[in-house]
């Protein structure tokens, strides 16, 4: 496997500033937005089921997180993966809390069938989503990413997508290739909503990239994230200043920190 | 014309704690609360249908924005101004995306005929809610404010409001006396929800307003808060420490670096 | 009366990381996640009235807060607090604003009948509760806490929940032991959802606490809170570095600090 070329990705989307329609839980809202201009990104939250397909339509990329699901927003999701995926623009899946919680579960498999250009979660989200039992406490983010390769594999392998665990250490599998990352800082576990935010990012970046690309792009986007998460716990020891940080290192992050930081290596079974 | 006397307006919000209702978009309620919070107001985010007439009514000054605009906000927004209206109490309009979205459009020039005392937004929307075409790309800033001052000088006069275009440079017209000002930082847009929270700070300034200072008031708010963005980019030059310094900036803003900083000038076509 | 033991329940929340449901308002949700995990908590924010019971039985304690309640809201929040006092988990009523808004006082009512573990608000909401004259202005918070010990008290003996009134100085009572906490600042009350967030601290250290130490561990979490406040306000001055500086001193305080810095009293009536 040749290591992809990855910053160029992050280039990109400065350079275009994608607009990135995002469909994702109360909590996260501002931070996801936040987060999408750092990168460079425009973010875009429109809910309403009578907005959601026309605005998807002309979106470069649609961000679709579970967190706080409730029935409307299943119709809003719902209408804007099929504007989606009739304008050709790519959708992210992360599955927040699937697998114990059986109403978002079931629309989650539902999701599946929908042809998500990329999945990203946790071990235990990720084990469900490829079929596995899933862990008993709920928002269980503790079953290490390593455990959830293999269903990684076999969740790409079923639904054509890229597949991202996201742990201490990282993967990202098209099926084929795998590779594992391991920048980051356990500070990120301790801000609420880096995770989902993390996956619109995975959106911008996808929105730059060719379909052919989307692998790389995905890797691109986790490095790019962990590895400003990882500077910014250089500059702060404690949340509330490590989130400020964190979004000031998003928007900083140049090509030779980057290359100097990131540690890649491939996924060997 | 005369420059009106702004900073009066500030020291009056301090003074007073007008109690500000927000019916706002689900990405900027915490940050517009404390914005409001910053500059001495009170905020309030009552939603329900069943409440938001009860409480427009005990508020001082009513701020609706259509940024995640569904169904059941249209009720709360009419519920909201409809008592404002009767109780004397101005409301202010932030038309976030009108123009290429269909449902928010049709929303927005209803609310036009409910005597807003207020109008603030972007180049694009302002051009939309005068009737005229609006650009393809949907939440698209990036027309020139100076490209909206005939299109707020004729929604000034058809509505009866106060309208304000802002951008690089901001206008704030009431169709006769039309003022720019040219403050702030390239920053502000970096942020989530700095233009969001300006309509509710336009709110703040309105309620401890006259009907026939309302013009002033705008004008106020517009320039006490773009200082403190210039000066905040002074402390901070990445997003995540910038939004930290804003509201530092906006709590403390003093009458003489107000003056010592401000840029105005009559805009004469 | 004994002085509780109070830095053991700030330590038990870190161990055991408690899983707290929060069903609670849209400004404040980010920052109360932020607030929980900054206390060693693991916030969950579940929504949906389909999922709302089934995960309230799985989690540690549920926060309910009526900041922003709609119809669907009040679903959700029955059917969460059915299942914790089915599950014999504790759950804890913030209501904000009842008193003046008919719509969340009578809900408030009715769910004084579901044996809330701990009820903590302001004076005007407490009085009102205890069933006495509410205040004009709405979210009136500007009644001393002082005035509202004597309701609070009586509320206590009526629903059997502990009962905090927060202000400059806090109260908490059993309807036996009512002790007085004189720790905080100022710009608690600059920053917004400082005292909704509290009410979710309240809920993780009451998730730790068994069923005889509720009033201890109540005492804790406000005293705890209120400390990491006041050490914050040594940090920052002004409020958007203030509520920075409130998440580090929340993830960082130590027993030695705690108890240099508590002032409590017992409240001799």
């Amino acid at each position: 496997m040749l290591a992809p070329d990855l910053f160029p990705f992050a280039m990109r989307v400065r350079e275009r500033a994608p607009l990135i329609h995002c469909l994702t839980n109360l909590v996260v809202t501002n931070f996801t937005a936040n987060v999408l201009l750092a990168v460079g990104a425009a973010p875009a939250m429109v809910v309403a089921r009578e907005e959601a397909a026309e605005f998807a339509a002309v979106a470069n990329a649609l961000s679709v997180n579970l967190g706080t699901l409730d029935l409307p927003q299943t119709k809003s999701i719902r209408a804007a993966i099929d504007a989606a995926n009739q304008a050709g623009k790519p959708w992210i899946l992360d599955p927040v809390a699937v697998g114990p919680l059986r109403f978002r579960t079931e629309f989650a498999f539902d999701l599946l069938e929908l042809t998500p250009a990329v999945i990203r979660g946790n071990a235990s989200e990720i084990i469900s989503l490829a079929g596995g039992a899933s862990s008993g406490r709920g928002v269980d983010s503790m079953a290490l990413a390593e455990s959830a390769v293999d269903a990684a594999q076999l969740l790409a392998m079923k639904t054509g997508a890229v597949v991202a665990v996201t742990g201490a250490t990282d993967y990202v599998t098209d099926g084929r290739r795998t590779v594992a990352l391991s920048n980051g800082s356990a500070l990120m576990t301790r801000v609420t909503g880096v995770g989902c935010a993390l996956s619109a990012t995975v959106a911008a970046f996808a929105g730059v990239a060719d379909e052919g690309e989307r692998w790389a792009a995905t890797v691109a986007a986790i490095a790019y994230s962990s590895i400003a998460g990882e500077l910014a716990a250089r500059d702060a020891a404690l949340p509330g200043s490590f989130a400020v940080a964190y979004l000031d290192r998003l928007a900083s992050l140049d090509a030779a920190t980057f290359a100097a930081t990131l540690v890649m290596g491939e996924h060997v079974v």
